[in-house]
């Protein structure tokens, strides 16, 4: 028996989230069908966690058994060719049996990507949260830098979430403005938050980043990022960003794997 | 009457091209559609020039006649209020009744984005020509200087087109890597040939860009770009790029315009 551990990129708009249905197309069917496909067995994809639907995917990971004995690289260009254009594997390695995408992983980064432009975009509507008025990117950098730590993210968790707990550890945020490009108007801003935590609550990140957008609107002062991660209540924080501007962008492993 | 300029922005994936046909959708007749929908006049849209299947356009010009008493703003928010998310309408002004979309065109500037990686890329796919193979960016930047100027072109026109002459004036080309950016691993480049020129035949910059990147991967020298100028046969240049890297990046208009 062999362990396989993929690294995965997607472009989740046209997907129902990662985890198999009944029904809708799912990052994770298609995959278990493209690897059944090569190795004639049936396989069972354990992924680092769920995306929600229309969530992107730099780096996504998972991991399957199987007795066959295809050489990784085989795997890699195998897969390429079979997958659907909005699903790829950009790396496959073999690791020790008791690797498990999901229990093994120690922290996760997640980027969310906000285009501030007077009109929309139709050649980045597709991955990114595009917005009409300005931000005050100095109050939402204050604001991350309140995030960062041990903390009860429970005012940040969807609705009706079941979980032993809402203690996260958020070790890395903050907001980058991304460099001019060729590709938008010189009118264009990008922003990029990213987050490193060692776990995720349900849309927190989405969470986190439309009260970041409050913040950035002028609505709330930084602080209150303090007073709602002390009230621990949902319904006082921002609205859900919408899941187009996320991309998973890596999933940190302890030594060795 | 009044005339009335469009700046339109599209992602050409799903269009067969800018121009109006029998049954196909294409952004010339969605757009029709909608300005007709604001004025309830039957509207005949001229573009600076078609875009073949597939080819997206950041600044794309076009212009209407109109005996609406609509103001500037108002079509600017109620077209992008009409329009599928592929298409956005990024300016709107009004122009001298004698302003022609094509006809007043002095210059036009195209973009072709190629993206250098050893696995392709399920965000990128729709957007760039996507290589597995590393290039010899110097010896394209090379053989782009060649380009320059006023030549007779009609090695890079689609076999089959007739036009009057195929001489043309290149006033600027050349290919800028693009700078790092998170969303791309760091083994991925990403490389921008940029192209302004009075005019251009049918597929002349997807030819050109094939041709370097026969230049790049180092079957041909730089000096091959003259070689083919002076032969003016199609059939020895390079194959044809793909559409989904290209973009009509903007359209030049004497003064006043």
């Amino acid at each position: 028996m062999r362990n396989i551990k993929l690294v995965i990129e997607y472009d989740g708009s046209d997907f129902h989230g990662w985890q198999r249905q009944a029904i809708s197309p799912t990052v994770q069917a298609v995959l278990e069908h493209a690897i059944s496909k090569m190795t004639g067995e049936k396989i069972s994809l354990t992924g680092s966690g769920r995306t929600d639907a229309g969530v992107h995917a730099l780096g996504q990971v998972a991991n399957f058994h199987t007795s066959s004995d295809i050489p990784t690289v085989a795997f890699l260009k195998g897969l390429n060719s079979i997958l659907p254009s909005s699903v790829a594997v950009k790396d496959v390695c073999e690791v020790p049996l008791d690797f498990h995408a999901r229990y093994s992983a120690v922290a996760k980064e997640y980027i969310y990507h906000i285009q501030i432009s007077c009109v929309r975009s139709p050649l980045w509507c597709r991955t990114a949260w595009l917005m009409p008025w300005d931000l005050d990117i100095g109050a939402m950098r204050d604001a991350s830098r309140l995030l960062l730590g041990k903390h009860d993210f429970k005012c940040f968790q969807a609705a009706g979430s079941e979980v032993k707990t809402t203690v996260r550890q958020i070790v890395k945020c903050g907001i980058d403005l991304l460099p001019p490009s060729c590709f938008y108007p010189e009118d264009v801003k990008n922003l990029l938050f990213y987050i490193v935590a060692d776990g995720f609550l349900k849309y927190m990140v989405r969470n986190i980043v439309g009260t970041l957008v409050e913040i950035g609107t002028g609505r709330y002062p930084a602080s209150w990022i303090s007073e709602l991660l002390f009230s621990k209540d949902r319904k006082l924080a921002g609205k859900t960003a919408p899941a187009r501007g996320l991309f998973l962008k890596r999933v940190y492993y302890r030594d060795p794997f």
